[in-house]
């Protein structure tokens, strides 16, 4: 399975996937999942938002047992995260099958569209839209770096960009959604353990912090008479090192836009976007607090202006406890990897996924698989083939300890 | 004159001028000094490189004194720039004609053609061209931001691109140029004066800081884990100012660019570009030995690798000492503000200029106008219209002295 998926959509200078949603290399995945699908004998359809589904079973039966993950990427990301869980879900359901399973309840595989959102800018497109978290109106305006619009992006690749909405009858049927993830830290790696459980979603929010000074002559203004912002900017990129470090969380200056950006010029503009994330609300708003402070301190230091905006925030995510503890018991009859309570290490993540988007209609759970570097969103991404054996026989284990008798 | 020169290449937005080399604002600007020069019946030519000449007497008598600048813009540029020094030839030649002088020498004033590189990234090309510091080969590859080569803009608007080259000819018939520009700093606003000579234009040079770590997620990657480019970048920034004001020199980090430069990724490379300049060679090697020495510890320290590249480097120009000694005598006699010495204060700049060019062919000098608050190359540049007055006395003095019997 893996060699046929490997090559598509994979630049041939960087080594990483340019899988972006509703384009050929997209639609070239696409094809591998209705092919995986049929070759197992499951009834394959697309849902109203371009979602692919491999039903065994009958849906209209409900409380279906779901899993899956996506197969788009970010720009010039790794091979595992997304492709990993639905490349999983068809070795499980192999494994079940070589098990002799017997399916008490509907069991289908999905691959969600466009979760990475890496060409219209919103993450979980596909399932944000089937659970209503992002209505029909705010789909069609979205647009790509080329000012192609969703609806025109998803007519090009064949799809009716009128149909999509939310879809609570689906969403009805299902009993329980595990997504299998590699992981994209480093806690496997540091406890010694092949496969993990989530706990949570941290929260997390992005600041855009503008500093605005004065645009001058950089040869012939004197360092007194500057107002220059890239020096507060500096400062608070460092503070904000300093404020995660304190509060054991994490944030990143990754995204920087200066006004006029000429060599010659003293910026008038530097705009620098903050990613924060923590483990609960009040860690996150420590760190956030502090940099906004410290911010406006330097900046009134220099004589700049600073404004800071909140451009997206998501609470904590908490998944399904009697999931999670379901997970953890099915888990721990085969690893037993210890005799106190939970046998697996729960975990929580700072990364968004279609799981989080759904557990807030239908009781959702994750498994990650251990990454050795923590390397994630490139080309180093990566999960030993054992580690990835052991994933997907954990979520055979999961699947036939949910969906069989 | 300054009416009809005031809204030419004014943007209604910013307020600021966008005359760039051989565009519609350029035409305009060129289209009023040959108006001015025709008015006041003086014989009008372009030169080989897009120079435009106006000349009273006869240029093949030899030995001239010219005068003049430039009439284009940086983006959103200020008024003074360049302008000044045009008009002000046209009225210190209405000042002089008031007075009766008698030439004894042949008189231009020119507007030298793309001085500020707006368009094309090299600034000075009428001069450099001119004075065979920069090569035909090399001119024609120069090409602007929509693919467009500097031949091909030449000949949109008018002009013979295969005719450009040096002019050693023309060169040899100019005895003296002497450049009026707005000062670029706040000199003559701390010692209180309207006029300056120029000394010296500053040593600069351009560093590109390549800061290469390792892209990451985020939201997942502990800080431990981290090889983040932009914390020495942002180190490096701060050290850049420390070590100019030691130095009692400038240090500008004004261009970024950042890869991926994404909100939720730890970037994979900032690119820092750094502006220094200093009184003297020595001072510049301090400030940017220092910056580069500090640079490469914080580099170390978080893992990244950094790679230092001089992208541009000029030497210190002194102007020809004799012909800066004149202009003070010739302006100590009106000004009588002290009786030691000199009597107009003599300063260094840190801008490059078509002067600065010339001084390696022909005797060049530069007279400042004050500009109080020492802005430059943004619409809130300015100068006094007393001042400006000033300086065009300043500039008659200058040209009967050097011309007239």
């Amino acid at each position: 399975m893996w060699r046929d998926l490997r090559p598509v959509g994979r630049h041939p200078d960087s080594g990483g996937y340019r899988r972006y949603a509703w384009t050929a290399a997209d639609a070239d995945c696409r094809a591998w999942f209705k092919d995986q699908a049929e070759a197992r004998g499951l009834a394959y359809e697309v849902d109203r938002n371009g979602n692919q589904w491999a039903w065994l079973g009958d849906p209209a039966a409900g409380d279906a047992v779901v899993t899956g993950s996506h197969l788009d990427s970010v720009p010039d990301g790794g091979a595992f995260d997304g492709p990993l869980g639905v490349v999983s879900s068809f070795a499980a359901l192999d494994e079940l099958r070589r098990r002799g399973a017997r399916f008490a309840k509907p069991l289908a595989l999905v691959n969600f569209g466009d979760e990475e959102g890496a060409r219209f800018g919103l993450a979980c497109v596909g399932s944000r839209l089937t659970a209503g978290h992002l209505t029909v109106e705010q789909a069609h305006r979205l647009t790509d770096g080329d000012g192609i619009t969703l609806p025109r992006a998803m007519e090009a690749a064949g799809y009716d960009p009128d149909a999509i909405g939310p879809d609570p009858e689906r969403l009805g049927r299902i009993g329980a959604f595990v997504e299998l993830h590699v992981e994209q830290g480093r806690a496997l790696d540091l406890s010694g353990d092949r496969v993990g459980i989530a706990s949570a979603i941290w929260p997390h929010g992005r600041w855009r912090f503008d500093f605005r000074g004065e645009a001058n002559h950089a040869g012939t203004t004197r360092l007194v008479d500057r107002r220059d912002p890239m020096l507060p900017y500096a400062e608070t990129v460092l503070a904000a090192r300093r404020e995660a470090r304190l509060a054991g969380a994490v944030a990143t200056f990754g995204k920087i836009s200066v006004e006029p950006n000429g060599v010659n010029a003293v910026p008038s503009l530097v705009r620098g976007w903050l990613d924060s994330r923590a483990a609960d609300q009040q860690s996150l708003d420590q760190v956030v607090g502090g940099v906004e402070k410290a911010a406006r301190e330097y900046a009134t230091a220099h004589g700049v202006d600073l404004d800071v905006v909140r451009e997206s925030f998501t609470p904590v995510v908490e998944f399904d406890h009697a999931l999670r503890d379901e997970l953890a018991r099915l888990l721990g009859k085969d690893t037993g990897r210890n005799d106190a309570g939970l046998q697996v290490p729960v975990l929580g993540t700072g990364a968004g996924h279609d799981a989080g988007i759904l557990s807030g209609s239908i009781p959702t759970a994750m498994l990650f698989v251990r990454n050795p570097t923590g390397v994630s969103h490139s080309p180093a991404e990566y999960a030993a083939e054992d580690d990835c054996v052991a994933g997907v026989l954990a979520l055979a284990d999961v699947l036939e300890g949910l969906a069989c008798t």
